[in-house]
């Protein structure tokens, strides 16, 4: 990996993330789009996400975000190339929580990628800026993503039914839940 | 009860449901003002909404939120004075769910008249918006508020540990939920 | 008429208002569309109200109207079907003032549902509201719509010649005024 | 006069008028701080226009009404003293109609220079903005302000009964209408 | 010259300065169509100046600078037609300073009328608004635009290399300046 | 330097730039105020930034410039503390141009951090920005701001006089302006 950008977050030696600004819109759109079916399984924004022009409003949305102080999304770059995204949703500064979502390519599955990425937020969040808890919600049935919080440490807290509608049904989503004070980093 | 408003929903022969508006600011803030420490126990906004102009900002935000198409906040008014609220949180139409929220003066207590509210709400979700489920939120040791859904059928669906900070601690919340098909008006 | 919304001023046995929300969009185009040759002798928006997005626009504009304090825009429905509008334009907090403006379909016409409507509006600017003066703007020739201020008590206080433009011509306009005092409910 | 601005519109050899500026604040409030009671007689706002801030305030509005091709506000200059005001209110471009509305310091009163000016901004809707209407409302008993339209042949259409608030009564409003093809010039 | 408008800054006998009004788009949109190719050699906007509408979105923009107390755009017209335009951009009241632009239609080159409108708007910029410096920008190839600020008693002060794109290649740019107290008027 | 922050530039072993957040507003501040008198005398901001509140507005600021794909406004930390700032300023992505802006506290001076800082937004600006020329603005007189251009190869392309106000006099600033194809790394 010779080219490494000036502003990151390292990973391992063939990773980093990288705040989404408006010059990756191309290749989110290119990755979302190879990966449409595979991602269409499990995340609901899929359908709306057709375009190079859809993706670069959503990393303005995503950078309106980080400019009032709620988080940012980035994207997961393994060898220089866009593997999938993590970011932070519904920072709450009074309950001092966050809620983590992540996507990843079908072909960087099963390499630890994404739990490398999930503990580099993590440890932000608690480290860097101070919450007291981090969530993650999957529907019951993603069993690739549900077994990342397992594997972190975090606790199930719930079972919310129907509470997700994925194009033409309904998923029951399970939160799982981290406190500071359990995370070993 | 002589007078009623024009635009109201009737709860019973006492009670109406009055959509706020910003003529409502003064007896907002006097029975915030009133109930403050009862209210203090359970609802983290209470130390922000001290004058009528705070009670007049949340005000103008809730109708801002009717406007959007996000549900509304109403007044709960027995014998023409205001004795609490009740309101719809987080409504997303895409996932066609949305969350109860309500306080009750303290003297009203005990007479079921946020069981009847809540009940107007709920069918007016399902009949008149077209919701799937609705959700209520209550710290687990608000009794009183953990009551409501319990007797109006809600299945308890997970308890997120310190998911909402009161004030000097943290409190954990439990979640009820209630399907479309599970409502028995 | 057994389905009665949660939300509305009941007219009549038959007939209520409702606040126009986005969900009456749909409704509230169809009826324009049905009407459009009535309509458009006396009414100048009747060309840019061609679809369903027209519909919502303009009920989202009228929903910011309510959110602002300045009145509100309402369906009139009878038989739990869309039959016409009736709203407040132009309210003065300072000078306590409004202007009703009205329109039905064709086949609702001569039975007093506009009059009754208008009465209802009538009543809430002067009793809930606290204002001093309703006026009623129709063309000089608009006999239908004249009659209803005559019929109502009102006075005629001025013609504004050519105040108006419809389509291809200019049309005068009489202005009827109200004054609380006069009001006999 | 030696000293003529660049951007404004000449009255006569004495007078003319400039479209308000921000760099005209300070003048705009020393004068009307001058005049106040006098102003305050007939027109509504004296009251809230107590800072030089106050009339920055205005100012700004009205560059926006400008801006939005709605208008403008001028500053009337006499001797390259600001005088007054007079500018266009309600401008209908659909109607083609738009009301005048002026004022004057005691101290230039009687010479002429309002009607000069009124024939001014009369003669540009017509000719440039190309409006079908002027009308001007006074106050019934503001016999000085009403001289103003008699003099320049407009036709009294009405008079709107309590139809301005003026501090602590109502007043009568006699509505004045010039059509453009009744304008001599 | 028998129409003169009654806002405008008389340049000449034949010639007179009308700050961009709405009302102006159709003609500024034409007169940049017929020099499309000439104004093209050295104005980098007109490739994205093709329609009505886009000269419509200039001209409320620069009604916005105008709103915002950050100078104006006038249309140069000559005998009563449009010939080219002046304007000030990157005002700063605090520094005191301000740019000149301007383009003119080839037809009308060579008669002196952008020295006089120069001339107009720098005399503007000292005695009315005040600022301590003017500046011109020029490419340094463009050799007619250059010869107005020499010609006017601009110092050279720099050569911005590279500092332009023009479609498909870089230009240097020339800055001019010219201090308050250096005019002659 | 064992705490290192997970998003951040690394300079040397002892220094880092973080993109501005609002978590930073209170060492910006208090780093302002320790050094007022010391960049007083070169920055025409300092005046007004006097309180945290002044420090995260600015902040706020910068992050919507971030936000709208505008370059970014980076704190440097020494051995994790706050030493001064660095950013972009003016992005022209038509001209693929920017220009750098920077300040040092007293203490740090004489030890090349802004000259590596520098550096490193330089090449950031060409390699991942892909822009074709970087720009850095001097008061002529300020010799330490200077002499980091003039290190890193930047040719002096023009001296604009009077082009700054600071507090009480005029400064001329010196452009320097070096173009990718010039850059060394």
């Amino acid at each position: 990996m010779t080219f490494r950008p000036l502003l990151c977050i390292r990973i391992d030696e063939e990773t980093d993330l990288r705040i989404y600004e408006e010059r990756h819109a191309k290749e989110v759109a290119e990755l979302v789009d190879q990966n449409r079916a595979y991602l269409r399984q499990w995340l609901p924004w899929v359908d709306n996400s057709r375009t190079v022009e859809d993706s670069r409003a959503f990393i303005r949305n995503s950078l309106q975000q980080f400019a009032q102080n709620e988080g940012f999304q980035a994207g997961i770059w393994h060898k220089n190339k866009l593997a999938g995204a993590i970011g932070y949703h519904q920072l709450g500064w009074i309950d001092r929580k966050v809620e983590i979502g992540y996507w990843l390519s079908e072909s960087l599955q099963g390499k630890g990628v994404m739990t490398k990425a999930c503990r580099t937020l993590i440890t932000y969040a608690f480290t860097e800026l101070g919450l007291n808890k981090v969530e993650i919600h999957c529907a019951t049935e993603n069993l690739r993503s549900c077994a990342i919080p397992k594997r972190l440490g975090f606790t199930q807290e719930g079972i919310l039914r129907e509470a997700q509608w994925l194009y033409d049904h309904y998923v029951d989503v399970v939160i799982y839940g981290l406190l500071a004070r359990e995370w070993q980093g």
